[in-house]
Order: C-alpha cells, then structure tokens, then sequence
C-alpha cells in the first residue's frame, strides 16, 4: 500500500533489489579481475531479498542507495544496503544475489 | 533486474507487500469483530518483509497471491504469503505489518 506523500514500501524494495543485483555483477567481475564491458556476461538474480522499514521514506526527498558485499563464492553474493532520504537512513536491505540460470537466459533470448 | 519473458522480481516484493498489509488489516478488523466498512478505518504498513525466490515467474502465466496470518498482536500482524503461477510455487513471503503512525496520516491529509 501507499500513503500519500511517502514512497512505495515495494519500491523501495524494487530499489534494494535492482541495485543489489549490479552490486553482485560489480563484485563478480572484480573478483575475476574483469572489467564490466568484457566478456562473457555476468548477471544475477535474487534468491531472496529482506527489508527493514526503519521510517516512513518522504517522496520529495533525494534518495541515496549503498550497497556492500558481505559474501562471495562461486554460487552467490550476499548484499547489505541500506537507503537513506536526504541523510536519514529509512530502510536497511539483504540481497542474496545467484548467477541467472540458463533457462532464463534462453527463454529471454526467444521471447 | 528484469529478465525478459520473467516477471521482474521488484514487482512479486511489491504485490506481496501490498496483499499482506490488506491482509492485516483484514485481519485486525475481524479481531475487532468489525465489518470493513465501519469506522475508523484500519490501516497498516509493512515494517519488513522477506521474499525467497524459488523459481523463475513467468511473466505470462496467470498469478495468485495468497496469505495466511501466522501472528496477530495489537501492535504488529504477521502474514506469511506464496505467489504461484499457473499454481507452480515461485515465491514465499513474510511480511510484519504495523498500524499506520499517525505522523504518516497527517502528513498525507496535507500533501
């Protein structure tokens, strides 16, 4: 739900996931000792994601989101993030970030 | 992220969010033996929530999201949530959900 005037608590949970995800496609890379344009890919998705609501997130506010690898091995990343409204922390994220299956990338390559 | 032919991850956080805290309200007016439509209004926000991805969704099939209340205290509801597809389970939640502060309700009236 929403209340008028804040942000979208499943918005706010789309922002930890999306920026968690590329957090983990960073982290893979540099761990390779690759930088993000070679070859090949190196994408991620979520095996699950948890979020705190620490305070309501006010919508005129300018919004920072920071994420840092607490984990990584051949199979996952681990992520914390935290989102901050002009200063204020208002939500703490973990992302546990797994390499794309295959399936997904086939059946997305034909849709 | 979002992988095409796949319902983006953000989006299954987002309608389990968005289920589970009209499910506690649902809930807390049936503890109050009230209808829905009865005054006040009772309304809730999530204070966390944690989704565990269990297979990819595919973004054509028809979802169902169903929740069941695990906990119910005058302060917090707690509802465990699973999204299928095509009745294939591809995600479990968890959402704590708590009474709208009343700070977020003035702010609302005023925006």
């Amino acid at each position: 739900m929403a209340v008028p005037g804040f942000v979208y608590g499943g918005l706010i949970a789309s922002l930890i996931d999306c920026h968690c995800t590329g957090t983990a496609a960073a982290a893979a890379y540099r761990e390779q000792g690759r930088t993000m344009d070679t070859e090949p890919g190196i994408r991620f998705v979520t095996a699950s994601l948890h979020v705190d609501y620490l305070a309501p997130t006010p919508i005129s506010a300018q919004l920072e989101v920071r994420g840092i690898v607490t984990e990584i091995t051949k199979k996952k990343v681990v992520i914390e993030a935290k989102v901050t409204a002009d200063g204020e922390v208002c939500a703490r994220g973990k992302v546990v970030a797994v390499h794309l299956p295959e399936s997904m990338l086939k059946t997305g390559e034909n849709s």
